[in-house]
């Protein structure tokens, strides 16, 4: 790598579909850190250079720099497509793939997703976050679960991703809370943690009750009264507990860890403790910055 | 009534959330129609008298006329409160409530809606197609389903409604298809019949399989190349299969009739076929119509 940079080794850069994510690093250290919303929806393909240049510029240097990247920057309608590579497959052993900068001191490369032919499943990101979990939780065999705007259960084993499966929890839920009309009868964001887990078990229970249960919270808000900040822990619950009907096999009798924003990654565990299972709990923060370090060192052992 | 008119004996008006219809009746013969789109949600209570008159100006002589109104003017939002009136109820019996007006011509009677305590529901508009169902139907026994945004499942007997139940199931598939990411993957209007009747048979025998199968549409999309097209059908099948899942002691083994758009109620009559169910279909255009000019002659005759 070139030394001639002025605060940075290389880049690791999280790009998905609404945030753009970038670090300074040295080796596997962050130096500096800054964002933007230049997500790949907002760009068309001449716009992500200059997207990143905005937010990268001040790190860089005479030298050409690599810039480790991942997530939908890599989508078709990204940068530059790096294909989806089919499970099984060690997320740390993915090549990734350039993409050509005008721009001479950048050197880009982003990281493929994944993909399960059946069921059709695809991820782009969470595979670099595996990566950056695997790398301190070497010997994991059991099930991670990235639980966010798509929500994502992993099946691992010797390091390899054997098969997952997403579900769109997080994204029916913000749908729902804020643009059905529930948005009338839902509000706060701190959880009644006994009306959320009572609507999860309600759930994993009679999963055929989802289409019932939702109108229920505004017709409970309209004839009783029903206070709106338990409303919207009961429709938490009862997304989160049809999620979990949905994927029983993936956390049945498994050993399950999560990793998300802490927050949601706490209600998961919530839910999951209805069902007596006990999953630990990791913030995915560090993960995808963990995982692009794991490739930037392999690409310059391989150099 | 006033015999001063220029169009009408009365008006019926029927007034949701996002539109205002009115109709100039002369008995129960329509003479003259007109919409708007100053629906409740889109007016503050100072709003509505100026946005009937708008659209029933042209109707009004110098005389005082009845406008029968049902739907959501009679909301906490609306008008004038009408409150709800609880189950087991003979819709054609309802009292509507009086609305005060500024305008000495107009004599505004507000039909209320229906309430279930327990499991909690509510209905603003169809316990008036309900009473134009039944003014041609007077013997049904048996259970109505009346599909829309918030499609209501009604059981009748003896001319009462005696219990309903709502599912949001046309605005999920409008959220889903329109704000989520499936939003890139269906497409189109015109249903594949088959792909929507295997949608709805797998999600009524697996209802806990929701979750998986939304996501499903997106990644047989990008990995396959599924037809949006077939990927609208089943977006539609799944949502319907798990509605009919929930709603399973409204349909089994019961009288089914539905009233809706031609469109919509033919696509529940084809679910339903799949479970061996065989309902009538009913064009719900003229019920509200019918249902207002029920109470408006029963207005008549108590005068």
């Amino acid at each position: 790598m070139s030394g001639q940079t002025t605060y940075a080794d290389w880049i690791a850069v999280d790009w998905g579909t609404t945030h753009l994510r970038a670090w300074a690093m040295v080796g596997g250290a962050v130096k500096a850190e800054a964002s933007s919303d230049d997500g790949m929806g907002a760009l068309d393909r001449d716009g992500f250079e200059p997207a990143l240049l905005r937010l990268i510029e001040p790190w860089l240097g005479q030298g050409r720099i690599r810039v480790v990247t991942c997530g939908m920057v890599g989508s078709r309608q990204g940068w530059s497509e790096a294909p989806y590579v089919e499970v099984p497959k060690k997320p740390c052993d993915l090549m990734p793939v350039q993409a050509v900068a005008r721009d001479q001191r950048l050197n880009v490369m982003i990281v493929p997703g994944l993909k399960q032919p059946a069921p059709a499943d695809v991820m782009r990101g969470e595979e670099t976050q595996i990566a950056g979990f695997l790398s301190t939780n070497k010997d994991f065999d059991g099930v991670l679960c990235l639980p966010g705007t798509h929500t994502k259960w992993v099946r691992i084993s010797a390091e390899e991703v054997v098969s997952f499966q997403t579900c769109m929890t997080g994204e029916m839920f913000q749908l729902l809370a804020q643009n059905s009309v529930l948005r009338y009868s839902v509000a706060g964001h701190d959880s009644d943690q006994d009306a959320f887990a009572d609507a999860v078990s309600d759930l994993i229970s009679r999963p055929e009750k989802l289409a019932q249960r939702l109108f229920s919270l505004r017709a409970e808000n309209v004839l009783n009264g029903l206070d709106p900040h338990v409303a919207r822990a009961r429709l938490s619950g009862y997304l989160i507990g049809a999620e979990l009907a949905s994927t029983k096999p993936y956390w049945l009798g498994q050993d399950v860890a999560i990793a998300g924003t802490l927050k949601l990654a706490d209600a998961y565990a919530a839910a999951l403790k209805t069902q007596g299972v006990i999953a630990r709990v990791y913030d995915a923060a560090p993960l995808t910055c963990a995982g692009l370090a794991r490739v930037h060192a392999a690409l310059t052992e391989s150099v």
